[in-house]
């Protein structure tokens, strides 16, 4: 039986690690790609060109309704169904900046900052549900499919001390909420999905870089080392956790 | 010394019995009431009408950046300072009507449900916080000011058992990472500032009334009782209990 993962938002940092782990791990695994400008991602190029046949490309922009429906359609048409969903993409502010404080916010930066964390994410499980509930269970085991919702730990309401970067924090809670809910509709009936959201640790990806000047060298992992740790969890991940958020090492974070 | 309170989005439901209860039990407060339409907040002018030289109405559409930092200048102008900040308004979803399956779900009418319930609320703190800071503490005591963000039970992710209603939830759940994340700004400093996440119960309110067919007659209050409850609460609140989210009953809710 052949696996089906679908990885959004991969043209780079760890949706673009989960495409290449899935394809050196799972060698029957086939690999739907997507990101907003599919001919600009060179990387993601080099690995179609690596796995020709097993690399599909498609541009899906996480704000636009009309292209997830449109890949969602296609991947229909294509497999037929869905072991593995991982929404990765995210910013953290249109300036590409936290806020520090209150003075930092504005109605159109936190409002764009929810359209790719939140409404994005919510609407994929909207159009992909169908297939996901159609899965064979090729990731993990007693379940028809995996929807990971990449958030983070300052999405953890309970574990916020620090404050600040309002329109990242607010719009991974309410995803972390997406998470919870969509635990509950996809968890009844005769085929489940498990559903989790994820907190990879400092990772040094483009969208963390500037933020990690005082993390510990032994706390700053690479790409690659958060993938292997966060797909461990995935591979064996069972429906008595669906609902729950997970860090990379595998302990479970409140919300 | 005169209090001065903000009650956002008190046109009707909490937010006018808001005003009725600080009108009444506050003799020497002043009320600042604001609401989208204030010509046709019918109860909104009945009240100015009984309470002339205490009630001030301002427009306030809480998704225009513009008209919430107008209404800041106003109050900074009129009284330099705030002692209570309720945000009011909400809306389940603009279909009138929540999400009771992931069908239902679409980013317009969740992007707009977090314009209203989490990005306005975010946003009116951000004007008024210089004015909290200033505040002389009428509501309360040992600390500046109040500012109440109005969840709801079902925006606690880990009480979620039910699932449906995505855009409230979800955009009620980042309203209380809000809560928190301003708890943490505001409580630093020689003035603080407390911030409650505070549920209602469930109200007879225009809001909620489609909703309630099956409480009990005991679960289901009027917007006179719910609000003597709240209002026990931030009258009683002191620092040591901001960022945390409380029912009605002074109990306390999870994230």
């Amino acid at each position: 039986k052949m696996a089906v993962a679908l990885l959004q938002g991969s043209s780079r940092g760890l949706g673009l690690q989960f495409c290449k782990y899935i394809l050196s791990k799972h060698r029957k695994a086939m690999v739907i790609a997507t990101c907003r400008a599919p001919d600009t991602g060179n990387q993601l190029r080099k690995l179609k060109g690596d796995y020709p046949n097993r690399v599909t490309i498609l541009k899906l922009d996480v704000t636009r309704e009309d292209e997830i429906k449109d890949v969602a359609d296609a991947v229909k048409e294509q497999f037929g169904k869905l072991d593995l969903l991982i929404n990765s993409s995210a910013m953290l502010h249109p300036s590409g900046k936290g806020e520090t404080s209150l003075r930092d916010v504005s109605a159109e930066g936190f409002a764009k900052t929810l359209a790719t964390n939140a409404v994005g994410p919510l609407v994929m499980a909207k159009y992909f549900a169908p297939l996901l509930l159609k899965g064979s269970g090729m990731f993990g085991h007693q379940h028809s499919a995996v929807l990971v919702n990449m958030t983070a730990k300052v999405g953890s309401i309970s574990d916020n001390a620090l404050g600040g970067w309002y329109s990242y924090r607010l719009s991974k809670a309410a995803l972390n909420m997406a998470t919870k809910n969509l635990s509950i509709e996809l968890g009844h009936g005769r085929k489940k999905v498990v559903c989790i959201s994820l907190h990879p640790g400092t990772v040094d990806t483009d969208l963390s870089r500037p933020h990690h000047k005082n993390v510990p060298k032994d706390k700053l992992f690479t790409p690659e080392y958060s993938v292997q740790c966060l797909m461990s969890i995935v591979e064996n991940i069972s429906m008595d956790k669906t609902g729950s958020f997970f860090a990379w090492d595998g302990s479970e974070l409140p919300w």
